[in-house]
């Protein structure tokens, strides 16, 4: 998507070969561009979340191997790699899935070629989060058009929307945000109501800058808002993204996105999941089982903006003494979920459903 | 309650006869307990939001009253002083009742004879809020000794709460707090979930404090956790307080309580709103008729905090260029409360169990 008129995606690689990517933790506040030299160039950007959202996690992992790799091919030195990519965010099952890929299409490379055979590989994860998001978009695309249908004259379709499943949370386009951008630039009259999104504030910080920045109307609200908003009619649907979804159909997304899925379940709004099938966990059938990120307290404690004088600054708003739980994720069970928008379709939210639109994956 | 095991109510006379409150704006930075000289400084305290929360706008407005005639005892005076104090917080029901109250306790009382009349009656506005919260801390009491002995040998009861019912919303012991203050000082073991309650942060800034500086174990949260931890099985029962119930039982209450509820339905945690009878509105048979109050965005949009060096800043939150909406409240519908916490015990969110407790005001 564009940044000031310029296209960008999320992480690239440069003219001189360099991996580039944005950094999301200066973001709306500055907007650099630092380049991924090494592996643990990599292993930390993920893990400090200057890049986050589990697509562009995946395609950062595979760069991340594919850095590793030029500083030497052998088979041990690709399971460190591996090892140390693998730790640095315990939720993102694409980061594992991403890992594996690269690793298998290099494992019958000669050691001084499997550098750029993963950054083949890597290449292509990437382009194909690209093409699966326009998917996503296509399918989601029906669904605002359907509701904009039965909208009075030109009134808006309302979309709720939970932390950032846009394009800085992929590789372009966004998966949650894909159907909002292809509504937006088809001239179907779209609003999206953006939740703050405690404690990182992922949606105040992305959300709202990446639709600023595309020019989609929106209004920033406290996370406590979206319930009330359903009950007065004023939410036509809830979009949001995913982490992590079981084979039958749970889902797990940040942490307030269950609240509002029964918000939605009681006011009567559809609440679809943007699920490319990459965030699909085949192995497990139960939401319980997906292991829950517990993240510093200090994310809660601390909150960062911009003083009136332009200087970010970081403030405490948490007293000294007062203990801080801050865990990353929830479920929202596959019984509050209308539909998962997947690059195949909308697809019931069903074991049944999901095996049939995934018969390869689902064994 | 205790700030650091000194006894404090949020509003009182010292020694000297002067009336004292904590400055609630600058908590929970600093503690600060001015002095109220006269009419001006009670107008400007409740203006300013130095003092918050009905019952204790009430008390202030009282002793404000007192203040002015203090310093003139003349009808004119009289009436002079209670129209700048309801043009406080002109919407602020509890303000008008508290000011009738004296003005009537006053009248047939010589003008020489007045301020001491009126102090008399603002103590006894003050001391009833206290005895109507300790029965109210009574009943809930009830229900967190039952939890408690529902609990594997001596584990904690985890109770759940929003924004701040705390004793600095009212003179003392709090609503929603009255319970878990009672408790705590009874021995049985509770810890507190509280909300950090965007946008203004009643619940990180105010509750935390209280019940820091009380001894009571709590764990800060963000809004959008709570109903991961009821999933979790780690909350017992959630406690929130009211801003206005209807004759049904349904409660308009800081937004945001709604999720919280509509969770505890949902995963089985018993869900009790504090409601004080004159919390009650008896003219409303439902929730969709409380007008709810849209205040500025700019809560949203700015925070204040401590920095690292002490020093209280504000910083900007949401990017310039998107819009914020604020809706102050919510409502939640009497059929996802399990008991109203009332001054004559627990009651049933519904018309006829309300009726039934207070015959004299259902009329």
């Amino acid at each position: 998507m564009n940044v000031d008129g310029v296209p960008y995606r999320s992480i690239w690689r440069d003219d001189d070969g360099a991996v580039r990517i944005i950094d999301q933790t200066v973001l709306p506040y500055r907007f650099e561009t630092p380049a991924l030299d090494r592996l643990e160039d990599a292993a930390r950007a993920i893990a400090e979340m200057r890049v986050r959202g589990a697509p562009l996690i995946g395609a950062t992992a595979a760069y991340g191997l594919a850095l590793a790799l030029r500083d030497g091919g052998s088979d041990d030195h690709l399971a460190t790699a591996r090892r140390v990519l693998l730790a640095t965010r315990p939720t993102a099952v694409n980061l594992r899935w991403a890992l594996d890929r690269v690793a298998a299409a290099v494992g019958a490379v000669p050691p001084g070629e499997r550098a750029a055979a993963a950054f083949r590989e890597a290449d292509e994860i990437a382009d194909e989060d690209v093409e699966r998001n326009r998917r996503i978009g296509e399918a989601g695309l029906k669904l605002i058009r359907d509701a904009a249908a039965r909208k009075p004259g030109g009134a808006p379709v309302h979309v709720l929307t939970h932390c950032n499943a846009g394009w800085l949370a992929t590789v372009d386009r966004g998966t949650a945000t894909a159907p909002i951008y292809q509504a937006h630039d088809a001239g179907i009259p779209v609003h999206v109501w953006v939740d703050e999104t405690r404690p990182r504030n992922q949606g105040a910080s992305l959300t709202a800058w990446e639709l600023a920045h595309h020019g989609v109307p929106h209004t920033v609200i406290a996370d406590n808002a979206g319930g009330h908003l359903m009950r007065k009619g004023r939410v036509d649907l809830c979009l949001v993204g995913t982490d992590r979804t079981t084979a039958t159909g749970d889902v797990a997304n940040k942490i307030g996105t269950y609240l509002k899925a029964l918000a939605a379940r009681d006011t009567g709004v559809p609440f679809y999941v943007a699920a490319p099938s990459s965030s699909i966990d085949w192995t497990l059938d139960d939401g319980a089982e997906i292991p829950i990120e517990e993240r510093s307290g200090d994310e809660v404690r601390w909150m960062t903006g911009e003083d009136a004088a332009g200087v970010v600054r970081t403030v405490r708003v948490v007293p000294e003494r007062s203990d801080v739980a801050n865990p990353a994720f929830d479920v929202t069970p596959a019984a509050l979920v209308t539909g998962l928008i997947t690059e195949r379709g909308v697809v019931a939210a069903t074991r049944e459903a999901l095996a049939r639109a995934f018969p390869e994956a689902a064994g």
